[in-house]
């Protein structure tokens, strides 16, 4: 194997390909990275057995000035190639594998050689074979996976509740994600898609997936098999296994109807959730308290840790009707909610002081919702 | 105690004194911030006991618009009492010490209540009672500052090589740091300076105090008992302990003559280094090789770790006379001196394979030395 590239454009595809490589693995050879090189592009691979991922470099990208010398392939240790290739001198580079796998990287006035693998020790990607493929808008699809990932478990205990619930039905992708102290479910229409899937994706993927998504990207195509999600866009193919079982019916767990009623600027609210939870934090107990009295028009929120102090606040709110309510919930939740609101303005809906209350946009309220199961205090 | 502050300025002289505060100390009031309010100025203390900062807020400070409601002191949680007001929500903000020490901290709508200490109870700063008082360049302090710290150890089998050893006499400031395996030098003239000193202050200190010496600060004042270091500057003042014993002689170490001399750029050279040292950090055996001909005009470096591979590269120079060299050395000690000549040319002074070598600037030869000792590798 024998070829010439520049070497910002290479180091791109190299970094996309290195969210799924980890060192961590009891696989050696996943450690390494995989070059393939036939007569007209070089395919990057890297996996951590979960997550793989592929992307193309072909003699047709004009950024790249891939220069294809002799085919041939082989697998490098990732992390040591990648930290060459960022200190490489010069803007282009070579890379030679002899048949003894040793690999040449050749750049202005410094040569490495690198110990290589052989590129038929390296295992084959999952075959997805699928003639259904959703087309999705890729910042949509980001939106979604930010929006639910939060609320996934990060708990081994429930290996289901560590993925994201994707149910695909009558031109619409529903996402939700519950550790089962919160939920966050979000809707999207799909039009033109016939499909119709029930799957489990483990959020760690989803959350690499939407990292490496380039702003430039505008469509993401998915492919769906048993036990694999595919997932394409630009020059670059994202495979994810997915999670075995049943996931619980989360539909019965949103309350239908409210008590009280506060609609509150999501950006406003978040910073007077941040100071009450700086005491909340050094405590024992990671707890804020909410007052809310709709006869005198306040809202007031508590944090206390008898060692060290205690914070109080006035809040100011859009609109606040119903009930009067006192309710206690961990901080952390509610700073994850509202974040994931963005600039919006937001209403929250509770009905009892130990019953979940929800978050919802103010305007477009069916699209999404974030739940949050408060904490008993007494 | 009573005071109103605006936030920025408060938060600004808050973060100085927070560098000298350690959640780690064993002395339990230490981890408070103590602040004291005369009738025309707030005070800020804190300390770990080897380093102490102190800075005034005073009433003609204008950007403070300090208000003075009532005398009084207090020492307070200083990482939580941090946080709290970086997350103010007003620009302006009161602090009100009731006769509990209970401290309420108002702004805008939130209300904190922190418990205090006695101010009493907070240990007395060192006394330095020196007549005599040395004024330096602030920019060219820290740059010594800078360029020495790096060879001093941060071991504490020998722990008066933690110190850089300051000697000021003749007119002459000479600071020397030296781990046994590098060493440092820099010389810096003293005008209408009479003071004769010959101090080891822990090189700990004085880079926190590097880092705290603001940009538009021109003078720092020094001061020196038997123990104590006291650095002025700006509202700010900075202690530090001396370190007892005797400084071992360097001077004896530096090599007065050369046999191989290489003149590169600072910068060139060691991205070269960094190059060579990817292979060397992966072995067991932290070592780059460089081969000097003079004859040939040719300066090779090479770096190998068997496991994994090898580099080599050409390097590009300004002058290389003398005899034939073949020496190793530890990369990192070579990347550290490098850094610290910035973007100059270095000349480098060569005896013997196993002899120390230095490293100075091809300008002003004098002023400035760095000396690496060689690992032999055979």
């Amino acid at each position: 194997m024998k070829f010439a590239i520049k070497r910002s454009a290479f180091l791109q595809q190299l970094n996309n390909v290195q969210r799924a490589i980890s060192t961590k693995t009891t696989i050696p050879i996943l450690t390494g990275l995989k070059l393939e090189l036939t007569a007209d592009k070089l395919t990057l691979t890297g996996s951590d057995a979960d997550i793989s991922i592929q992307t193309v470099i072909s003699t047709t990208n004009e950024n790249a000035q891939l220069e294809i010398l002799q085919p041939g392939s082989v697998v490098l240790p990732a992390r040591f190639f990648s930290e060459i290739v960022k200190k490489l001198p010069t803007d282009n580079f070579s890379i030679e594998v002899n048949e003894n796998l040793q690999t040449t990287i050749l750049s202005g006035p410094a040569s490495f050689t690198v110990n290589g693998l052989d590129a038929v020790e390296y295992p084959h990607l999952p075959e997805v074979e699928s003639s259904q493929q959703l087309t999705l808008p890729a910042d949509l699809f980001k939106k979604v996976i930010n929006q639910t990932t939060i609320a996934a478990s990060d708990q081994e205990s429930r290996p289901i509740l560590t993925g994201v619930h994707l149910v695909i039905e009558n031109q619409q992708l529903t996402a939700v994600a519950t550790d089962s102290h919160r939920l966050s479910q979000r809707k999207i229409p799909l039009e033109n898609q016939t499909a119709s899937y029930d799957i489990i994706v483990p959020s760690r993927s989803l959350i690499e997936l939407a990292k490496m998504l380039p702003d430039s990207t505008t469509e993401i195509e998915l492919r769906i098999s048993e036990n694999q999600i595919l997932c394409s866009f630009a020059q670059t193919v994202f495979y994810s296994r997915l999670l075995e079982g049943n996931y619980p019916d989360t539909t019965q767990l949103i309350p239908q109807n409210s008590e009280t009623e506060l609609e509150v600027n999501a950006v406003e609210f978040l910073a007077a959730i941040e100071r009450a939870s700086l005491l909340s934090h050094e405590g024992n107990y990671n707890i804020v308290k909410l007052t809310l009295a709709p006869e005198q028009q306040t809202a007031q929120i508590f944090g206390n840790t008898p060692e060290i102090g205690n914070v109080e606040e006035k809040l100011k709110f859009q609109k606040l009707t119903g009930k009067e309510l006192e309710i206690s919930f961990n901080p952390d939740y509610m700073k994850d909610a509202l974040r994931s609101f963005g600039q919006s303005t937001v209403k929250i809906d509770f009905t009892q002081p130990l019953r979940p209350f929800i978050l919802i946009p103010s305007e477009n309220k069916n699209d999404f919702i974030q739940l949050i199961t408060p904490v008993r205090t007494f």
